[in-house]
C-alpha cells in the first residue's frame, strides 16, 4: 500500500490531503511543519506531497532526493530560482509541479490552450477569478497557469503579454495581451474564468471548486501515479493523459 | 468575385446574411422568399446559403444539384427524412449543414467533444440555452448540436440519453444522461453553457452571442470555403481546420 | 440556553442543523426520525425543526401544538392540504414554514419582488436553478419562492402564469409567464438565478449556496427568532426584518 | 413635440442617441460636436444631452443656463471641481448628471443598496465588469455608480473602502472594504456584476447590456421626464420613481 507523506500537513491542504489520502486507500505515512525534518518523513514514504512554503523549497528537494523518492509539489509563488531547483532536482527524481491539482483545473488549461490556438489573436483573452477573503496573493497560482496555457496556444510569452490589475486611466486595450482580474471574498475555495472575446461573441470557460477537496484528491491521484516515473519534471496534465 | 444567393432573404438570418456578404467583399447574387423559383437562383450564383424552412429543402437541394453548385444549409428543426434528402444531394455537390454557422459555436463544439472524452463519465453533463422570447422551439439546434458534441465525446448515442424540460418528480439524476434546459426572453441573440459536474467541482464552458451578425459572419465564411470542395457532406468545424 | 429539538434528524439537513445548534451556542434537545415518537421530543424541546417529509407534517404539528411551542417548518413538497394544516395550527402556536431557510435566498426573493414591482411586464422573467444529482424533484422549491415573489411584485398568480421544463414545439412565450429551467449534476448544494430580460438588457438575480451548512444555520437562526413569538404564521422574510 | 439637441453628436453615444429620439416620437434639435458652440444649439432645444467630455462641461452648462432649459449629462470621468460646476448650474436649471442612462442599471444600484442595508458587513461586496477592448478607464462610470450604491447602503464612504486593481502581495482582504475588477475584450457593451460573499453563500446581482442603445432610451426617457422639473439636481432613479 502506498505510503505518502505530506509536508505542510497542518495547512488547511495538507489536513484535506491527509482525509483524501484515507479515501484513496492509500496510507499516510505521516505529516511535517514549518521546522520539522522532512528527511525522516522522506525516509518512510514511498512519496511526498508538498504544500508548503517557497522557502522550504530546497529543503524538501533535499529530502526527497536523498530517499530517491518521487515529489508532488503543489504549493505556489516560486520565483525563477526555485524553478531552477525544481530542475536541477529532477535530474535525480520524477517531481510533478503544478500551480492547481484539481483535475478539472487541468483539463481546463488543456481547453484554453487549444482555444487559444484556433481562435486568432483578433480574439482578446482575460481572466478573472475569485477566492476567499483570506488568500493574500493575486492573481492566483491557477489563474497563471490558465494565462500560461492560453500563451502557449497563441505562441507567445505571457510575461511579455500580461495586463494585471487594471485601474485608473489605461488606455485602450494593447492587442495580444492576456488580461488577469482577481476577486476576493467570503469563503469561495476557488473560481475562475478564461474569457475569450471577438467580434459580437464571446467564448467563456470556467471551473468552479465546491470547496478544497478537489486539489487534495488531485494530488493524491496525481502522487500515486508518479510513483513509477523516471526522473524528470512532469506537468498535471500528463496524469489525464493530456 | 463569389456570387452569394440568399434562400429565405426576407427572414431575419436572410437580412444578416446579406450585411455579411457585402462586409466579406463578395457579390449578393440575388435572395429568394417562400415561394420563389429557386432554379434561376442558383444559375446565377456560385454558392447557395439556404436559412428557409424544413419544407423548402427539397427544391433547394434540387436547385443546387441542377446547377452543380454548392449549398451551406442552416435551417434548423430537421427530421431523419431531411437529412437523407441531404446525403442524397452530397453526391453530387458540396453540402455544409450546420445547426449553427457561428465560428465561435463550432469551436465550442469541439471542446465539449474534448471535455467529455478526456472525464470519466461520473462527470454528468447540462446544456442550458437562451434566447429571445420569440423562438418557437426547443432546444435551440445549438444546443442539440453541442449535446451531440459531447455524446461523441463519451461514445454513446444522444438518443438514448436526452433529458430535456425536466418538471415535476423526476427521480434521481439518471447516469450517463445529458439534460438539456431552455430560457426564452427579451431579446437574447443566443447564450448556450454546457456544465460538467463531478464531484466537488464543475466546467462550464459558454458561448454568447451579442446579435444575429455572427451566425452571418459564419454562413458567409463558410460558403465561400465551400466553393473549391468536391460533392460531400461537410462540417463548420472543417472550415476552422478541425 | 434554548433547546433545540429535530425533527427529520438522520437526513443530510437534520445532520447539518445538529452542527449548526451547536456553532450558534444552543442546545440539542434531540432528533427522532421517521416513526419515532414526536410528543416526546417536543417536551422537552424549547422549538421544533422540521425537515421531514410531507408525510409527516399532521403528526409534527399535533406535537408541536400540544407542547404549546414553535415550529420551524423546512420541509419541501408541500399539497393545498397541508398548507390548511399549517394554517390551522398557527391558530395556537407561531409556525414558520419555508421553502428555503437561507438567509440569503430569503434577501434575494425580496430583491425579486422589488424587481418585478419596478420593472414593467415587458421584461420577461425565467428562473433558473441547478442542484446535485440525487435530487427527485422540479423546480426546487427555492425556486418556486422565488417565482411567487417575482409574481407578488407582479401581482398575478404564479400558478396562471407558469411555464416549466421547455420542450419540443413550445410557440412564442407566452406574455407574463414566468419560466422555470431545471438543471441536475454532481454534487451541487444549489444555485438559482432570476433573469429579467428587456429590450437589449438583462438584470440577472442570483444566488449560490457552497454546501447544505447556510440553510441549517438560517434554519437555527429562524428557530431562535420565533422563540417569544406569539401565535401565527410567519415568513423567513422577517427575520431580516423584511 | 419635445426638441432634443444633443452635445457630442458625432460620438457613438451621440450617434445612438440620435435614433433613439427618433424611436421616441422626439425631434432632433441637432446636435454639436468639438469645437462647436452650443449656445446655438441651446436656443433652438427644449432639453440638451450631453454625452461630450468633462473638458466640454463647463460650456455646456453656460449654455443651457442661458437659454434656461434642463440638461442631462452622461459623461463620466468627471473630478469634484467637475460636480461643482454642476451643482452651480442647478441652482438655475434642472440637471440630471448619472453614470449610466440604462433603466435596468438604475434599478440594479437600488437593489444593491438594498441589498447592502440589509446583510450585515460580513458580507465582502466586490464589483466586477466587462467592456470591449476601446474602453479607456477603469473601473467603468456604471461601476463606481454601483460602488457607491453599495457604501449608501452600508452607511460608509466609497472613497475610503475602494480596493482596486489587486495585483501582487496584497494581504488578506481588507475588511469592509469593497472591491473593484476591469475586464476588456471585443465588443462587449458593458457587463456589470455585484457580487456580496457571505459564509458558505454569495450573491450576485448584474445587469448586461447588449448593445449601447440601452443607453440612448434611457438618456431619451431621462431628458424628457426633466422637462417640467423644477431647477435642482436630479438622479437616474428618480425616473423610475424609486
Amino acid at each position: 500500500m502506498t505510503r505518502i507523506g505530506i509536508i505542510g500537513s497542518q495547512g488547511r491542504m495538507g489536513q484535506a490531503i491527509a482525509q483524501a489520502v484515507e479515501a484513496a486507500g492509500c496510507t499516510l505515512a505521516g505529516g511535517v511543519g514549518r521546522g520539522d525534518d522532512v528527511r525522516e518523513l522522506a525516509a518512510s514514504s514511498d512519496v511526498l506531497v508538498d504544500f508548503s512554503s517557497p522557502a522550504a523549497l530546497e529543503a524538501n528537494l533535499v529530502a526527497a532526493r536523498q530517499a530517491g523518492i518521487p515529489i508532488l509539489i503543489g504549493t505556489t509563488g516560486f520565483e525563477d530560482s526555485h524553478h531552477a531547483q525544481i530542475d536541477a532536482a529532477a535530474q535525480d527524481i520524477a517531481v510533478l509541479q503544478t500551480g492547481n491539482t484539481s483535475l478539472g483545473v487541468t483539463l481546463l488549461a488543456h481547453l484554453v490552450r487549444e482555444a487559444a490556438t484556433r481562435l486568432g489573436d483578433d480574439w482578446d483573452i482575460e481572466i478573472v477569478e475569485m477566492h476567499h477573503r483570506n488568500k493574500v496573493d493575486a492573481p492566483s497560482g491557477t489563474a497563471l497557469l490558465l494565462g500560461e496555457a492560453a500563451a502557449q496556444g497563441r505562441g507567445i510569452s505571457l510575461a511579455e503579454h500580461t495586463d494585471s490589475g487594471r485601474d485608473g486611466h489605461t488606455g485602450k486595450r494593447k492587442d495580444g495581451d492576456i488580461g488577469f482580474a482577481a476577486l476576493r471574498g467570503g469563503t469561495v475555495a476557488g473560481d475562475h474564468s478564461v474569457i475569450l472575446a471577438g467580434e459580437q461573441e464571446r467564448i467563456t470557460l470556467s471551473h468552479m471548486a465546491e470547496n478544497r477537496m478537489i486539489f487534495a484528491h488531485g494530488a493524491v491521484k496525481g502522487a500515486c501515479w508518479l510513483l513509477d516515473k523516471r526522473a524528470g519534471r512532469y506537468r498535471m496534465g500528463e496524469v489525464l493523459g493530456l
